[in-house]
């Protein structure tokens, strides 16, 4: 599993967007403009203006992950195809944790590599694709839509192969915008 | 792989909404309605009014096919989860039509049963399903989106399983509704 | 001022949702299913399965709300077109619920039946139309985006027209199903 | 009418949502770059990965362009607030192109700062507010709802309002990256 941030726009254009609401401008000082943002945005819940500020992830993790990410329809993908690529590389698995599940896993890998070795076409073989399957993708939230997707993804109740991305993701946040996603 | 059309709500709204624009009124004649859909909302490209006609299907077919649906981010889903139900009923797999890997298949199938029946937790073995394991989801889409997902997955391009639900989603939209997604 | 609910297709299908989620089926019982989606929907906020029950309302209303019911992005709008149809039928103000205001609005409207009546395009004399204006327009929510609608616009800090149409929604709203938008 | 890019991310993130899909990686050299854009996301429509590139823009037009901008609800939006505002500066309308037009608005004007000047609340003072009055309002895009929208309101159909607006949101679009919304 890995995660890296690879583009935000800031909080610039969420501060914009509060002061063209009220006609009060924009803030050049940090501490002011993360006031406002807390009071406007965070504690008067006027969330949209969070959609201004979007964050681009590059995401590497199980299938089962990709499964769930991609219910947050208020975000966009581009995920590396099995079509495209299965036969090109080698097949990969994300630990599930148990030792036995792992080993039928990796004898299992062999059998997928041993299918795409003799020519069956990658749709076919990408059928046999188990949900530990590492996939690659990218996604963009905007601001709004990731305080969504950490506040499911982090809870508890998640799966914990999304709770590690989640907590991934919210680590990947520069520390300077972190507070638009804290605990309530 | 299975597919059933269990609500619409007919071309009713479609008409209002159309004749609202204009200040028409509604048409009672149906070929004047059709008519009047056919040159305002396909031929116009006025495709908006389309968004007031839903459909819902009850969808079984692979993970495969899941995976790539849930990418059509302009619907909503309520799919079995395969975290409280894993457990509880067999795990099938959709046919791969390759003897060869339907066989293999058919062998995890027994290993994933195995590692079910020494109660290992439905959150580590579903990581072991492949993406032949059949799943069952409801799934709303507007005519306009309906349009586009139909577009894209009953082309030659599409995955040969996408294409098969495709083609039966197509055939379970009621006859008199079916030219909205005729060819062009 | 006028709403009516002109569609909608019941709780049936966040029942059929919800069952499926779960694998446990549909309930026949009303009072069985009411309490199912209260716990799943509402107290669980597993608020998705909510995007299944649609309702499509008429509005009769001002610019004003007609330009704050569409800052709702997940719903979809028909709009009669001030374009094809200002000269060819009485311009018609809402009620400022202020005498003086009331009063100018009277004589502007003269004034711009006057400028339809010597011929001076919709493009132009549209431009006229002041926010009292009323626009005639058919709107489809599902259950979930109607909750944050209703939630943002009964609220006393709405503008009082647009807290007025939102008031008639929720009547319009079948008392069986009104349980989804009461006060948490 | 005055409109203003604030922001872009470039292009950038589209290519790399390319490369991923292809296990291809990212091009350094622009023009390799831009050929696979074109051949990917126009050519091919995979229009998908154009969501990858936004543009905020800085909108001063018509409440008509206003009210026609909002209705593509692939966009965010902060407007501001006449309600916030209106009794805090003068009230501007933008030009209608008849002289006669613009003189009766140019004595509304002055009823309507006198309503304002005597205190009647900006509740009920906005309902006089014509399509002709000037909001200022910041909007963000994706590049593939952008060019929805630069398609359909750059057309000669469209207001004259809302297509010189388009017109100069597709000139604020740096040079390098108009081809995205070129005539195809």
């Amino acid at each position: 599993m890995k995660v890296e941030l690879i583009h935000t726009n800031g909080l610039e254009f969420i501060d914009s967007g509060i002061g063209l609401c009220y006609d009060k401008g924009i803030y050049c000082d940090v501490e002011k403009r993360d006031n406002r943002i807390k009071k406007v945005a965070l504690k008067f819940k006027h969330s949209s203006v969070l959609e201004f500020t979007n964050f681009i992830f590059d995401v590497t993790a199980s299938t089962k992950v990709l499964l769930e990410m991609t219910r947050h329809r208020l975000a966009n993908y581009a995920c590396k195809s099995s079509r495209y690529t299965l036969n090109k590389g080698e097949v990969v698995f994300e630990p599930t944790g148990n030792e036995l599940v792992d080993r039928k896993l990796w004898n299992w890998k062999q059998e997928i590599e041993e299918c795409i070795g003799i020519g069956i076409s990658n749709e076919i073989t990408s059928l046999m694709l188990p949900q530990a399957y590492q996939y690659r993708w990218q996604v963009q939230f905007n601001a709004r839509s990731l305080q969504n997707f950490l506040e499911l993804r982090r809870a508890k109740s998640a799966h914990f192969q999304i709770r590690e991305v989640a907590e991934a993701m919210f680590e990947a946040v520069p520390d300077e915008m972190k507070y638009l996603f804290e605990e309530k």
